[in-house]
């Protein structure tokens, strides 16, 4: 999408054919830098700090970071170590362990001298087909949203987002964005209300920021906010994306999702999750209590960075001094609580058999399995 | 309660016997200075601006304000203008509006050279009648924490709270916060999640601030931490307070007590509102759609004040440039969500039976009302 009227995705390849350019999205709201990648260490380092984040874009991360590795050396003790420190990086998106075996099965029965070519040529289809996965996520979301225009008469349609599944966490289109920036662009009436999401304000600082820079209309709220706007009747919508995605159609996804699926739910507000198939993990038969949930620094809870007025940036610390915080960064949806799942493929209940009414491929999986 | 070894009150008369001093919470974590209020405008203008806050110390401060204009001028136009501006300060916190009717009333029928005394001690008694009436919530509400220890068998009760409605909110002791003070001074192991309550973060400033200083275990989590907390089965009880509770048992508190209400009512975890009697608002039937939310400034939402590294304290804006905010401050948690009232007369269900078994000289009231 746009910045400035440039068009950019969020990774690139950079002209050398070998290194990697990102947006550096921790300065933003406040500044947009890109930051060069050139060794795999670079690529987890940008992961776990979270200069990358959206499970499709740390994935495609993870992609060139194998890359990254087979450059320097492309034996199998370089690619099994790249492997390891690059699942390191975050527990819980499934899209990261789905791209490294994805490269890892795209090069190992090359001999090493080609590795690297062959990886370089499978990161790239990985963020092609990143786009064109988003892009049909918005597609089969638009009409959800022209449905509500149409009950509306014409009155703006609020949806409600939580934490950013925009363009800025894939490589373009975003996935719970998607169907957004496909119903502005076709012209219908939207506004968004964004969750700030603490602790790491993504909703405030990215989730605002790319929906301005596209010029869609939407207001910041506090997380704790949403509940009463869905009581007042002031949501019409929730669409809000998935880091894991269990085969019955429990959703992990940043920690707060699920108390706003429960305020939807007791006020009949409509909850839906925008999801890649690459967050689907098949071996998970349900969510709660299966998924692990990375719990991050507490740093992230007592401090916070911002603009001071002459610009510049600066990090305050807000706790009580001698408080400490905890900091689970996800929490498990039911599936009960989600009225449907927007896919590539289509719009599907929660449930396993809506999955595989999308996904039968998998089916035959299981029942191979089964038989086998 | 306990700072740096002394004991406060949040609100006292000075030694000239006029004056009045607060703590400015405004500061809190951060520093701990007083201020002195002389005039009736300081008053309003603490209750505005939160250096007061909390429903019950919003009515003390409101009471020793009419103090401050009988003291200037004792006349009736002086009161009336008293009373206006002092009712403007918040529209939600029915205490504000109980506490200048208590005031009117003791001081109508004193000619004007008495009144300002009169005033004076009326004010006193509110603030003597507020401490006796929280400590009596913490009475009735140490019997739930100690039930639940005894459940646990001796490991820590975990309890969540929202926003601040410990000692800091009140003149002493707390509402919400009395029973875990009650249980924790009666050697139960206790330990508070606290929820931080973006966008003010009273949480995070003031309950873990008064927690920490009275050597109450707790940490502080996001707003959107406690859904998956008590998912996790780590949290045993929610004790929050309430700004205005309607005759139902609906209670409007600090935006987001919904969300964990919520969640405790989907996880089985039992939820519970200490209150003083001066929140219960008898002439609203119910509280959805009822009771008047205060929007308050977007402000509060994109800019956020801390301590850089060298302990001074800056402001900073956390939004992305060009998006705006809104900041709705209070939400209202039916009473079907409310396991039980903790009031300073006892436990007593959710709904108009309950309150009308522990404030029986209402029903009769009502029943006068209907046959007048």
């Amino acid at each position: 999408m746009n910045v400035g009227g440039t068009h950019y995705r969020t990774i690139w390849l950079e002209g050398d054919g070998r290194s990697v350019r990102i947006i550096d999205q921790t300065l933003l709201p406040h500044r947009f830098e890109t930051r060069v990648l050139t060794r795999v260490e670079d690529a987890a380092e940008a992961i776990t700090t979270m200069r990358v984040r959206g499970a499709p874009l740390i994935g495609a991360t993870a992609a060139y970071g194998i890359c990254l590795a087979l450059h320097a050396d492309p034996s199998d003790d370089a690619l099994a170590r790249a492997r390891t420190a690059l699942l390191a990086t975050r527990p819980t998106a499934v899209n990261l362990r789905w791209a490294i075996d994805e490269m890892t099965a795209a090069v190992s029965n090359h001999p090493p001298e080609e590795r690297a070519r062959v990886g370089y040529a499978r990161a790239a289809a990985i963020c092609e087909d990143d786009v064109e996965t988003c892009r049909h996520i918005g597609v089969h979301g638009l009409p959800l949203i022209h449905a509500a225009a149409q009950r509306k008469g014409g009155r703006a349609v609020n949806v409600l987002t939580h934490c950013n599944a925009g363009w800025l966490a894939t490589v373009d289109w975003g996935t719970a964005l998607s169907p957004i920036y496909h119903a502005h662009d076709a012209g219908i009436a939207v506004h968004v209300w964004v969750d700030e999401t603490r602790p790491r304000n993504q909703g405030a600082s990215l989730t605002a920021y790319e929906l301005g820079a596209h010029g869609v209309p939407h207001t910041v709220i506090a997380d704790n906010a949403g509940g009463h706007l869905m009581q007042e009747g002031r949501v019409d919508l929730c669409i809000v994306g998935t880091d894991r995605t269990a085969a019955n159609g429990d959703v992990a996804n940043k920690i707060g999702t699920y108390l706003k699926a429960l305020a939807a739910k007791d006020t009949g507000v409509p909850f839906y999750i925008g999801l890649p198939h690459s967050t689907i993990d098949w071996s998970l038969s349900e969510g709660l209590g299966r998924i692990p949930i990375e719990e991050r620094s507490a740093r992230e809870v007592t401090e916070i960075t911002g603009r001071l007025p002459d610009g510049s940036l600066a990090t305050v610390a807000i706790n009580a001094p001698g408080s400490g915080a905890a900091n689970p960064a996800f929490d498990v949806t039911p599936a009960r609580l989600v009225t449907a799942l927007i896919t590539e493929r289509g719009v599907c209940p929660a449930s396993r058999d809506g999955l595989l009414s999308l996904y039968p491929e998998r089916a035959m999986k299981s029942l191979g399995a089964m038989s086998g």
